[in-house]
């Protein structure tokens, strides 16, 4: 790709702006601005766009130039417009790259392009979470150490009601006795989605240098590719047919 | 399982009840006929429902009764009303099997499962499609030969917009120059769906024996197992929490 | 299957021959006992064979009549015979299952088939082992709980040097950090394998009532199925080759 | 990566030197040159090693600076030593890629990495290959049509006895009534391999620009990652361990 990767950094954005919500002094920028911040740095060019912007801030033209969109979503899964949904999904299976952190399994585009239910166990706990590298030869794996420390997260365990993922990176620990598949990969058409677990609004996971090279690395594995637009429709043989008998 | 298995056999049918339509001569009695009566006699307890009957066939009820259904949609895929799409979802995501057939995958149930198009090439020529088995370990291909052929056949072509199945069964062969992932297995919270590609309504493909044996055989291979159901909210931990630092 | 299901169940059985190790108090009858002993129970026909039987219990004659192949080796990987190894493998490939328990990860016909050298962390402690099931479709999920408790184990941790699962069932937690890939399924030519972590010859686990539902389950997913026999070797068009222009 | 990518181009080059052989006319340079000089032309750091070279080309200090090793063999696959296939393997399995090419599923390092027979049917007729893309998010198919054509090549059939590959990427279609798949990644390790189909002696396939690119694009792929290297031992917990009962 000669031009930088664009990426949108897309967050809900609602319970930073609340002076009641611990968010608003963990994230007083909004837990958009360390991502986008960290992928700038890492050479991309980003944008951000939020809940409350008109059509959410991606419209079609807003998608037409997205390389990779980011994804934070929790409490307002149900003020995301279908509309937008359908556009997402319509980018994705064209090509565009989707990072789903955390909450986000509960969104309509993650539930929309994976056709479960994304359902899990949770506990808002502080606990620690160890995450494990299981899939060391992928490219979200790269330049991590074997396993890393989350020192306070809100837990989530499983079943995690997704499908089998196509490339699962990374499981995480966490002390209450839980385990979860916390980063998978997906390949939808020609784009792809990734999903990793942490990022609790009330944790600061997003200063975190180790959180922010997984999502350095997942945004660049999910750039888009340069394969094959697909044709669908009624076509002749490329090969002449035998006579029918 | 002591019960015999309830497979419920659903059908659009509506091409079949045209007399201007070739179906209607191909499968006077529906393209459900065959495939019921095959089911039945390998011993499972069959009821047939249609777009065309009260909630197509398909109440809470109906469902609740209902191990597999299998899916045979065409032309009236926005028929389907979305509370029904709905309620199949959640009951595979609860364990039932879906056994989607030829042109299922434009319907909605396919596309909400899968959280792609569905969309494919195609061509209505009577082709002969040459299936062969690629994985030779799997349920549904027992008793099958390496490969078997129907005489004629719409043709379906790659690229087929489903995610990578998890079980990739069967690839056809046509003689138009093209290919296509025809028998593809997936597994969606405890129930499973399996997309099997032949059944052009103008065909007679549903009274050919090796064509019901795979249809049996997937069926079976949809049944619920009995895995743990899920639990999903706010869990207290299963190990002590050390004291948060 | 109209006759019961064979299973031979395979054990190095040394560990418990020793007056001097645990192991012998554990199991004084063999590690294998409690298997073969569920395994009967299930209704299948079950011998038992070891390491230090002619031909490790591993004839021709032995392996041609075995459905499934059950392994549990540890300390003596490099005293099964090469010949045996190979044997094994062809077996596998042409349909018969095979269960391979706790340490087989380092077993000859365990990276024979993988490919891969199943190294992984170990600590033999006495810790808990939880187990969670990840895939709630899978046959040797039936009749599980969501997650089951075995008091005392060795831990076995990530990296776990195994290809990706085709099918990964079950993942392990340790109260000391580490996670585990548990329950994997692969499939190999027409045949089967499946690797089950606990067994350490120290700890009670083969009398545990729900460790031996997992096992009897995992044999029953390894029964052979009847897919096709392959054909390999140069073979005339199934269509009328155009001339070579 | 700051260096180039450092590939090894290994040849059997027994073909081309026997005059007699049609290969010594197609390939008078031997097959490696064309797919040395394309990968070279990419701004790869090419070598190029073969059968008989002393250690096969491929000596601890040889692999030590290939991050690719693309392999073509054939006829004498019993002639490579085993000492240096463990030491691919375990170049592979620490990241190294390698690229199996054509015949090479009959060698002993393909076999030795998937657990298989890699066999397949196949048919020597100057058959036409229609090759179609059926993963299009993968970096293998990037810049390439939906499908292409080689005019003249040696047939291979399903069942190819592989495991089911991590990533399929492309399925062929043959006059003959064949299918096979044709583009498979695998991950092992930190490492990767990729199958990939046409390349028979007495065919001029490596001078096929579209088969070129797909070369180029699969040894791209295959560049090893910074994932973590594995701790594989006895290991002190990471977490304290409650007292023992």
């Amino acid at each position: 790709m000669s031009h930088a990767l664009r990426v949108t950094v897309w967050n809900e954005y609602r319970h930073e702006r609340n002076p009641n919500h611990a968010a608003s002094r963990v994230y007083p920028e909004g837990m958009h601005a360390p991502l986008a911040s960290a992928l700038a740095q890492a050479g991309m060019q980003v944008r951000v766009a939020t809940l409350d912007d008109p059509e959410h801030g991606l419209s079609e033209a807003d998608l037409a130039e997205t390389d990779v969109l980011t994804w934070w979503g929790h409490a307002h899964h149900g003020a995301v417009a279908d509309a937008v949904v359908d556009r997402v999904q319509a980018r994705v299976l064209d090509g565009m790259g989707l990072l789903a952190l955390h909450s986000t399994q509960g969104a309509k585009i993650f539930r929309r392009l994976l056709g479960t239910s994304g359902n899990l166990k949770w506990r808002e706990s502080g606990e620690k979470e160890r995450i494990w590298i299981v899939d060391r030869s992928h490219p979200v794996a790269d330049g991590l150490p074997e396993q890393f420390v989350i020192p306070h997260e809100e837990m989530y365990g499983e079943p995690f009601d997704v499908p089998p993922p196509d490339d699962l990176v990374m499981i995480s620990w966490f002390p209450g006795g839980e385990v979860f598949r916390s980063g998978c990969g997906y390949r939808r058409g020609r784009g792809k989605l990734f999903y990793f677990r942490p990022g609790h609004e009330t944790y600061p996971t997003y200063f975190d240098p180790t959180v922010l090279q997984v999502i350095v690395n997942a945004v660049r594995w999910l750039a888009p590719g340069r394969g094959p637009a697909p044709i669908y429709h009624n076509r002749p043989p490329l090969e002449p047919l035998p006579p029918n008998e």
